[in-house]
């Protein structure tokens, strides 16, 4: 493995705190910024990344062949590579965040007292925001635009597989910062592939990193979530679920299924698991499973299940706790829709869960108390998507109950705080 | 001093994880439960406050007893002593916060996307709010009872010198969930005085509190902020300032400077630096400090400060980073409202900060430079407070800026989720 790092280990901590330090100073210059501003660093950033597309390839390709050299797996290749199509997806996303509203625009509350004093809340960013990934180069650009957007500075750190492509790409970022007039700390990349960097990110950076967004698989994400001494937004896991309850209409249920299951099996609203209510097992059962297993999908099912299709495998009680990511899942039969809620209480993350019926009151009763960060009635799981939800974008989707849940876009990326405004008040 | 443990010490870390369980559980009913049943539980605790005063006065004096035993100090044993009136004000208190609307009843978002899907962001309860506090017995009320009001279960950790109290209240409110049909494990007690208790609830007891709120003194905060392994809502101190910027109405100065200093000097939104704009230190200085000596206020000053009035102490360096929390007082001159924004950018905490001006362009630039929680233009920053903000009651206020900023009423108690309603609409 060549080595990356342009700064010996022992420097690591001091590194890192010039790097806290400067994020701290750029934050503060963001959240005074006029959108405008952040708007054109945002276009300029795409604009360097068409125009540098040859490097950015060249970096990238140093990275795939080094990869490969360690014999790295397939998807993992895949993940890590860009072409120019994978480029220009990068370039138009930013374009898009430029597109978006500005979310330090919004004044979220506005009342008089009956003393008279005007009370405004209004959003404000956060601050800094560390990002932790792993091979996708992409996340450079991603996360660092919707940072910039909702005013925060952000911290970069990649996976050492992808060290010179987000290097390449970092350097379009900061080449749009500087063309718009603001300081090029706004986004800042970890200068070395030293793990150590990340363990004094996940200590927080003496106090200069608001919240760590961890993007990659579930052992980089239990790590932060395990040692982070700051907010982390993230979700560990989707074990997804769809219930078919009673009144399922079946062709809606095999066409949600299907798509909640099959489109893409390894998103993170991918369904894991199907849950059909007995009183309905007699007769969407059967479909449901051959439909799955005809579409290349491995079903592990409960006694039921086995019985209504004799190319179902056994389901372990550890199935019911997996998120397969694969064209894999787990179905059993409920006693109906109190069991499935109690199942889905049991064995889920709280990040996504989906009823299929046609009875409003149960889908209402679903919608209630599944505690989820999103739950939904007669529509796909792989809906749960900022995309989707009309955010623009997202840098992740939290399953934590503070401050953001679900789709994190840059809304989600704001604080707030209150002014007030008077005309010599005190108080009794 | 009396052995109040029921419980002997290796028991702590079994004892607090059932108290979790019984917590998170509890949770789950009260994020399901009515309104109606959540104010009942609320009214008839306040009811049962009355109805024991003698018992609950009892239980107080025998804690004020073996504090002054100990040779406790003045202002301690104010905030431990109970009586008819003080009591009379914790059940009122209870009263109206079942009064208020349900935090849980708000629709945050509602908006349809071009696909069909409808997409709801609803509130939702935090979970369980653990609550550690000091030597007030009535935060056991006011915490429990705004964690119940927004559906979130509370374990409540008092002072060892309150624990008599704390247990007489709590006695209190568990009838009163009794009574509404509600687990009495939504407002539970821990039931020992030994300090490991609070290192559990530090920890999180296994991921059953969701945040944690310290109430007390900066060196319980800065014990919970720097111990705690899940989200805290706090503030450390409020270094809070009040800038006299040069166009301001002196009269309108000396009378919010007077309230900000001296109407109760104990509180966190009291004003702790005067900052004067150099521009109008020549008329407005000399009265304003004239006005704090007269007031009682001892002033701590800066040379110009000093050369106004022979009465002024000088300041030193560490004057400007006090929380003096009495009848004292740091003043200063600056260049002009940007030298005022650096001085509380430098020195402050990010609570509550003040300008008295006539001038609304340089109010405006104040409100929107200055990263407090809460900014003011003429108005007395005691205003701090979530009653004054109209939010009912408060269990704390937050300088952090992830989630609660500000007064944290029943409204940030909440989260929430994302309800999404199809018609069999799948991904494309």
């Amino acid at each position: 493995m060549n080595k990356v790092s342009p700064t010996i280990a022992e420097d690591v901590p001091a590194v890192m705190a010039a790097l806290g330090r400067g994020a701290k100073a750029a934050a503060r210059a963001l959240a005074l910024s006029p959108r405008e501003q952040r708007d054109a660093a945002l276009r300029a950033g795409a604009r360097h990344l068409r125009a540098s597309a040859a490097a950015i390839l060249a970096a990238n390709a140093q990275d795939v062949a080094a990869a490969k050299a360690r014999g790295t797996q397939g998807s993992f290749i895949d993940r890590l590579t860009l072409d120019d199509k994978r480029l220009e997806a990068v370039a138009r996303s930013l374009d898009e965040i430029a597109d978006l509203p500005d979310p330090l625009a919004r004044v979220l509350a506005r009342y008089e007292r009956p003393n008279g004093l005007l009370i405004e809340r209004v959003a404000t960013p956060l601050g800094v925001v560390g990002i932790i990934f792993e091979s996708r180069p992409n996340v450079a650009a991603d996360a660092g635009g919707l940072c910039l957007k909702s005013g925060n500075a952000a911290i970069l750190r990649g996976g050492s597989e992808s060290f010179h492509s987000v290097r390449a790409i970092h350097a379009c970022l900061t080449a749009g910062l500087r063309e718009a007039g603001l300081p090029e700390a706004a986004i800042s990349l970890v200068p070395t592939t030293d793990r150590a960097a990340v363990g004094e990110m996940l200590a927080g950076l003496d106090g200069a990193i608001d919240v760590i967004v961890p993007r990659g698989g579930k052992s980089l994400v239990a790590r932060v979530q395990s040692e982070a001494r700051v907010p982390v937004f993230a979700h560990l896991e989707g074990i997804v679920h769809v219930f078919v309850e009673r009144t399922a209409d079946l062709e809606k249920a095999k066409k949600i299924v299907l798509n909640a299951k099959m489109r893409r099996t390894g998103i993170c609203g991918a369904a894991e698991t199907l849950l059909v209510d007995r009183a309905c097992a007699q007769t969407h059962l059967k479909p449901l499973v051959a439909m799955l297993i005809e579409a290349g999908c491995e079903v592990r099912g409960d006694g039921a299940t086995q019985a209504a299709d004799a190319r179902v495998k056994p389901a372990r009680d550890e199935d019911w706790r997996t998120e397969y990511l694969d064209a894999i899942i787990s179905v059993g039969v409920v006693d109906g829709l109190a069991a499935a809620i109690d199942h889905i209480e049991r064995y889920g993350s709280h990040h996504t869960d989906c009823i299929v019926s046609e009875d409003r009151a149960a889908a209402e009763k679903f919608l209630n108390e599944v505690d989820s960060a999103i739950v939904l009635h007669n529509a796909s799981t792989q809906f749960a998507d900022g995309g989707e939800f009309g955010f623009g974008a997202e840098i992740g989707i939290a399953t934590g109950r503070m401050h953001a849940r679900g789709p994190v876009g840059v809304e989600q990326l704001t604080s707030f705080k209150y002014r007030v405004r008077g005309d010599g008040q005190t108080r009794a």
